[in-house]
Order: structure tokens, then C-alpha cells, then sequence
């Protein structure tokens, strides 16, 4: 018997005799009897044990710590408290293990910076089941979705050796000794050459969507990136999904049809969960994820918005420009401005990644980045350039190692087709979805610069 | 549309005018008309297109290549052919992207080492859209059998700064400038101190246990072994399920459970892939599958394993030893003996990892290895020691680092509670479901010492 299964089935199990095993989250003895909030962690809920001096060993009992895993029987019947309808009446309670004193969750509000250095133990708080279990849920929305609609999932390699963003942020993967080694000769390394862990699995999705047409990455990727801030982690899991026959508008519908799926299948599945975080830490969240359900997706050029921002009858911190990315409070005035998430299109080829289409003029591409309200960009997408002479041209341009990527270039050379696709950080949806403001609270074991525990 | 859409509703959408694209897999022109297998990867099935004087621009179109992508409008007609049941009668045909004569997958048998030396393109090959088709079917069986009963999808760290294992075959990951740096001082490296790449996810995932009750990773994982074997891989993924209150025996119920339905579900999914791998590359495999579904899986400790191997009337090369691990050709008498997957309980506690319950016996724990017929070991599991003064004293006799990994340790302190848990190598189950005996050719881009290639 678990939680999960007394909640669901607690018409059918009233005055049965129930065994259970959990967590004591708080104990609340008094002289004649006392309340335990028991958790197993199979349901958000807590189940509320009572028990007076009827039950075995009373006096072992009503000392129990919190923390401490125990293992009740006795009799399902219905509570008249008011936070619960349902409760057990104990007529054993076992200790299992005991919690020490020391134990440093204690029934009390911690800061989230003190939770972290507890990371091991922060799962057995409420907000962190809510988190983790919207987590589980979210990855589970997206295999569905994808699978449902015949993609093909793919895992991307993560040691590599090019580096596909052409951003320089790699971490390096080696086996040389290094405080034995006197020079560094990679030909002696593991892999015969210079490897890092990747920061994208794109190229890779696009050699299988040539194969299958729709297919998705769901795994980790890494930035070695020294930025210490509360939207960037060293490592993260991303999702990319890579769709052939399909151009940049095509790709806005299935980027909009994805989010409003994942986020119904969360409003479904995870109600307690983001209940509690609406209550307690995101006031407004259901709201929030309820209207993008309702909203109208936007779509509008980057010089579109451009003009927009100058037009605004605002002051900027950052002035709006032709030629560049657009800032932080541009986005949140272009969300409030629509009234909903906004795909931004045709952006400066010079600000993107060089596999992006080359529209006709010359000096756009066909990349497409969403924003949404309250949380800013969320995807960053483009149709892929299918053109090898283009394609071609734009590494030399970039001075790119072409013998490094002549497989992806062969890609335009061997049926090449009309294709897209985009990436979002698994991350930045979490924090979305729970409301979370730093992305080391919506990662299990979050590594940072400095930071590599447990 | 798109090839598996037709092939769904083909009865629906006889007679009626249709249009696709997809690549050419193999085109055969004759002088007055001609046939076109065409691939779109949605279905494993290809698509017939006929075509004769009447299509738009013949000569043009009877000279297409194999590997281009096309583009076809045409009418779905019962087909006369015996190897299917329709085909696409063509009105228009446009070539979308011309393949190259250079194009290196053409339509006749290759060599698993010169595809591998390709893989960027064989996923366009049948076979590998079997193999990769069985894969994402598989990743699906796996986490619907996980979150169906309520486990907790986990995303274990992949930089990190402990090695679980002990066996010290790790990536180093690193940001310092190799070719530059003098001396190497790991306080000046990214996370500050000496970081590698995971072997194993399972201590994180005990945490989560803690609080979830039940959980699963499901992530890739290093080992920098340089073994060049048809069986190891320096990445690959991973599954490790850890159940709280949950014993060896419970466990293996689980373990069980869990193979026969990722197997049904794959035979149910993978129908087309499988029949192809049973017909061209794999004789049996079907069946093979069909009877791990109907077997009863033995239960035996390892101890009477050996005197089972001894008693024998088989010379072996290994010699079956008490204190000791069996080698291949005993797990194969083992499960043709017993006809059917077994379970191996009760290890010498010197083979075996350190967070292994010790029996009572002092000499053996509890650990299980699940081999099945054909395959050999497939998952290892064990209940965990839960006693923390018993794991203490192993990790001091093992001259673990005890303050690196006082976290783990710190479980056992704070609710402790019997747990179980196992570890399965995806590419391992990958093997066994397709019959492929090698497994750079299940995974996309394989890595292994020396070879790191896309």
C-alpha cells in the first residue's frame, strides 16, 4: 500500500485495516495522543496518522523524530480536520530507521540558498516534491507528445569534437594524466583527438530527420560558461526536436501545438503540485499557465519589433536596434504589448548561428525565437539552410573548419530537403512551469562555476 | 501526409489524390514507365510510386537518383505487385533535392564497418531504421512502465566529482588550457576542484529514493575503459530504477516485470522492424522474444550456481570458482540448463560493489545479476546496505573517501529504510531486443577509444 493508492481508492479502503511505510514529516505529540504527517512521496499529499495511548508502546511512540521512517497499521477512517478528509487511526506504529538530531530538514521554513547545500535531503521538502514531480511529469509530456505524433527520439552523442555553435564554451573531455603528462599530445588522448562535451545535439538531429523525417533529442548538453547567474547552468537537458518538409512557419504551429500540450498534460497531472506552488511561492502560476493555454501566438519580424521599440513610448536602458538582439525589458514590453507569447522572426544573419536559412534578402535568416509572458524567450528556432553553395559560403565566411562538418554539409548534397527545427532549454520550461526564479532549484544536483556537489 | 498516415488509412484513401515527399531508396526506370521505393522514414514500410508516359517531364523523371527526395502527386491504387498491396500512381513528380553520384549509401548490401564509417547516412539503410525505430520504442516502453506506477523520473549529474563505482575509469572534464597551463591547479579549474564524467547515476538516485519512494533515472553514462569488445561503449545510456522499502526478493519481481513489458511493448510497436531484423539479420529473434515473455525466470544463489557448474559435465575453459565471478560460457550453460533468464543472488561480498547489503553470513550480500538466454547479464541489482555503521565500516575496509561521500553515508542516518535497486545498460537491452551483435551499430554515434566521430 502506498499514499498514491489510499487517496485515489480512499472511498473503497474506509475502515480497512491499511500498512503503510513513509517518512514522519511532522509530529505533533501530545500527553494522551498525538498526530503524524506521514509521507512516502507516491502522492504530494500527506496522510495524517492519529494515534492515543491504545496504541503499542505508547511512550516509544509519541517520541518518534521527525525524519524518521516508520511503518503504521491500522484502520482508514474519515478526519474531522480541516485540512484532510481522510485519516489513519494507528494500532502499531514501528520505527524503521531513526532520524538523528542533527537531521537539518527540520519542520521549519529554510532559505533555498541553505537548501541547496542540502540538495541530498531538499526532495523530502514540499516545494521540492512539487518541483522534481512536475520535472518527471514535463519529461514524460514531451516523450508522449513526440511519440505520439511519430517522432523518432534520438540520443545526440555528448563527448565530441566539434563544437556546433561555433561558441568556444566547451568543456573539455580527456583522459591524459595531466599532472604527469610534460606536453599535451591528443593523439595520445582516449580519443585519438581533442573531445568536449557538446553544447547542442542539432547536427546530429538533422542527419536522422534526412532519415525519418520527425525526430526529437530530449538529453544533456553543457555550457562551460562563467556566468554566474540565476537563469544559466553549467549543465542542462535540452530539447530539440528537427522536422524534414518543414519551413519556419510550419515550425511556429508545432512550436505552439508542443508548449500548450506540455502544459495541459502538467495542469492535468500535477493539480497538488502546482497548487501548492501557486499558494505558496508563484502567486498567479495556474493563472498564468491557464491563459497561455487561451493566448493567440503573435507573430511578427525582428525589424517589425524593432520599429515597435522605438515607436514605445518608453525610455530603454538598451536602445532598440536594427542590427541587434533585443533585451530583456524589450521582451516583456512586446508580451504585455500582445498580450501573450510572441515569435519573433528574420532575425540579423550576423547574430545567428550559421546553418539558418538565408532569406532572399540577403541579410536575414529564417530564425524564429518565442517569448513568453512573465519568463521571455522559451525557444529559439530556425528553418535550416538546404542550399550547399549557401551553406557553403557562410562557413568560409565564418571561417569555419569545414573538413570538421563536410558531413553536414553532405546533408544538402544527398536529397537535401526543406527542413527545421528548434531547441529549448528543459530548464527554462521548468521554471516556467513552477514559477521557480533560479534554475539551481529546478535541477536536481545543479553545477555552476564552483559548484560541484554530490 | 505522409507514409505511415497512408499506410494506416490506406483503405480510406484508395482512389484519392495524394501528396508526399520523401527520398528515393531505389528507382527503376524502364523505357515506356518505371517504379520508385519511397522512403519518408514514418513508416518502415516504403512506398510504391509507378509512373509512365503520362507523368509530367518522364525523361526528366527517369533519370532521377537514388537518394534524392521528390516530391510526388498521384492517385493510391490497389497494386498488382507481391510485395505490396498499394501503390502511388504518379501524375507530377518533382525533384526537390538531386543526390550526388558520389552518394555513398547506394541500394546494395555494405558492410557494418563501412556503414559504421558512414553513420551519418545510415540511418537512411533499413536496417538502421529498424535499429533506430526499436530504440526510440524502447525509450518510450521504458519510462510508460516507470511513470505508469508512479516512479519519479530523475535527471542524475553528469559532471561530477565522485566515482561511484570505485573502478576509476573516468572522463576528466575540465575548462583549464592544457596547452598553456605550467602546472595544473584544479582550484583554478571551472567547479574548483578535479571533476569527471558519471559512471553511474544510482547514488544520486538513492536520495531521490528518500523521498520519492520510488524512482528512475534514465541518462547517459562514461567509462573510459579501452576496451575495444563488440560489447562496451565510452558512452552510453543507462537505466537505474531504486525502490525505498523494497528487498532483493520484491526486486527481482520487479526486474522481471519490467523486461517482459518492454519487450511486449516493442512487439507490439515494432512489428515491421522486427519481422525485417528476424528475416535478414537476426533468424529467431521474434521468437526468442515470444519465449522470454512465456518463461519462468529462476531464482538461484550464486553459491549453488558454482556447485551446479562444477557438477557439470562440461570442460570449461573458466574454472567455476566460490569466491569469484562466472564467466560467459557458464551463463549460457546456466540459462540453456535452466531454459529461461535467471537470477543470480547472494555474491561474494570481494566482487562486488561497496553499497551492497551484507548478508548474515558476513561473506556474501545482496546483490542479483539477471542473465537471460543469448545475451548473458543484463541488469545488476542489489538491495542496498541500509545499516549505517555496517556501510561505514566497508567503505573504511575498501579505504573509500568517507567525508567526499558522508551525504550518501547520511542517509542511513536520517529514515533509513530498505531499498533495492537495479542497473540496466540500454544498449545492452537494445542488443538483445534487435539481435544486433555489436553495439556501435545500436547507437547513433557510437564513441570508443579512438573513435569519436560527428
Amino acid at each position: 500500500m502506498n499514499i498514491d493508492k489510499i487517496m485515489k481508492e480512499k472511498e473503497h479502503l474506509l475502515n480497512k485495516k491499511i500498512e503503510i511505510n513513509g517518512w514522519v514529516r511532522n509530529h505533533r505529540p501530545q500527553k494522551e495522543f498525538g498526530f503524524i504527517d506521514l509521507s512516502d512521496g507516491t502522492n504530494f499529499k500527506h496522510l495524517q496518522v492519529v494515534y492515543d495511548k491504545s496504541v503499542s508502546d505508547f511512550d516509544l511512540v509519541s517520541n518518534i523524530h521527525n525524519g524518521s521512517s516508520i511503518k503504521v497499521m491500522g484502520i482508514l477512517q474519515k478526519s474531522e480536520g480541516k485540512n484532510q478528509d481522510i485519516e489513519l487511526k494507528a494500532m502499531n506504529i514501528q520505527i524503521l530507521g531513526d532520524c538523528s538530531s542533527d537531521y537539518p530538514l527540520q519542520a521549519k521554513r529554510h532559505s533555498m540558498e541553505f537548501l541547496r547545500s542540502i540538495a541530498y535531503l531538499r526532495p523530502r521538502a514540499n516545494l521540492f516534491q512539487a518541483v522534481f514531480k512536475i520535472r518527471s511529469l514535463a519529461s514524460m509530456a514531451i516523450h508522449e507528445y513526440f511519440q505520439k505524433r511519430g517522432y523518432i527520439y534520438l540520443h545526440a552523442p555528448l563527448i565530441t569534437a566539434s563544437d556546433c555553435e561555433g561558441a568556444g564554451e566547451m568543456f573539455q573531455v580527456t583522459t591524459l594524466d595531466l599532472e604527469k603528462e610534460k606536453t599535451i599530445d591528443y593523439q595520445k588522448d582516449f580519443f585519438g583527438k581533442k573531445t568536449g562535451l557538446t553544447v547542442s545535439g542539432q547536427l546530429q538531429a538533422e542527419t536522422f530527420a534526412m532519415a525519418f523525417s520527425k525526430v526529437y533529442t530530449f538529453g544533456p548538453t553543457f555550457r562551460a560558461e562563467n556566468s554566474n547567474t540565476k537563469v544559466h547552468a553549467s549543465e542542462f537537458w535540452m530539447i530539440e526536436p528537427e522536422i524534414a518538409f518543414c519551413d519556419i512557419d510550419e515550425l511556429m504551429n508545432i512550436e505552439e501545438d508542443f508548449l500548450k500540450n506540455i502544459i495541459q498534460y502538467v495542469l492535468e497531472h500535477g493539480q497538488e503540485e502546482l497548487q501548492f506552488l501557486d499558494k505558496f511561492t508563484s502567486p498567479g502560476l495556474i493563472e498564468k499557465l491557464n491563459n497561455l493555454l487561451q493566448s493567440q501566438f503573435t507573430k511578427i519580424t525582428h525589424e517589425e519589433v524593432i520599429t515597435l521599440l522605438k515607436k514605445a513610448p518608453v525610455k530603454w536602458e538598451f536602445t532598440p536596434s536594427y542590427g541587434k538582439d533585443i533585451a530583456k525589458e524589450h521582451e516583456k514590453y512586446l508580451t504585455e504589448y500582445f498580450k501573450g507569447p510572441v515569435f519573433i522572426t528574420n532575425w540579423p544573419k550576423d547574430i545567428k548561428a550559421f546553418y539558418m536559412k538565408l532569406n532572399d534578402d540577403g541579410k536575414t535568416v529564417a530564425a524564429v525565437d518565442l517569448i513568453v509572458p512573465e519568463a521571455g524567450e522559451l525557444m529559439g528556432g530556425s528553418q535550416r539552410e538546404e542550399d550547399y553553395d549557401k551553406l557553403l559560403k557562410r562557413m568560409q565566411q565564418l571561417n569555419m573548419n569545414i573538413k570538421e562538418l563536410q558531413w553536414y554539409l553532405n546533408l544538402r548534397k544527398y536529397g537535401s530537403v526543406i527542413h527545421s527545427g528548434f531547441g529549448m532549454g528543459f530548464e527554462r520550461l521548468l521554471m516556467y512551469l513552477t514559477g521557480i526564479d533560479n534554475i539551481r532549484d529546478v535541477i536536481a544536483y545543479p553545477r555552476t562555476p564552483g559548484n560541484c556537489e554530490f
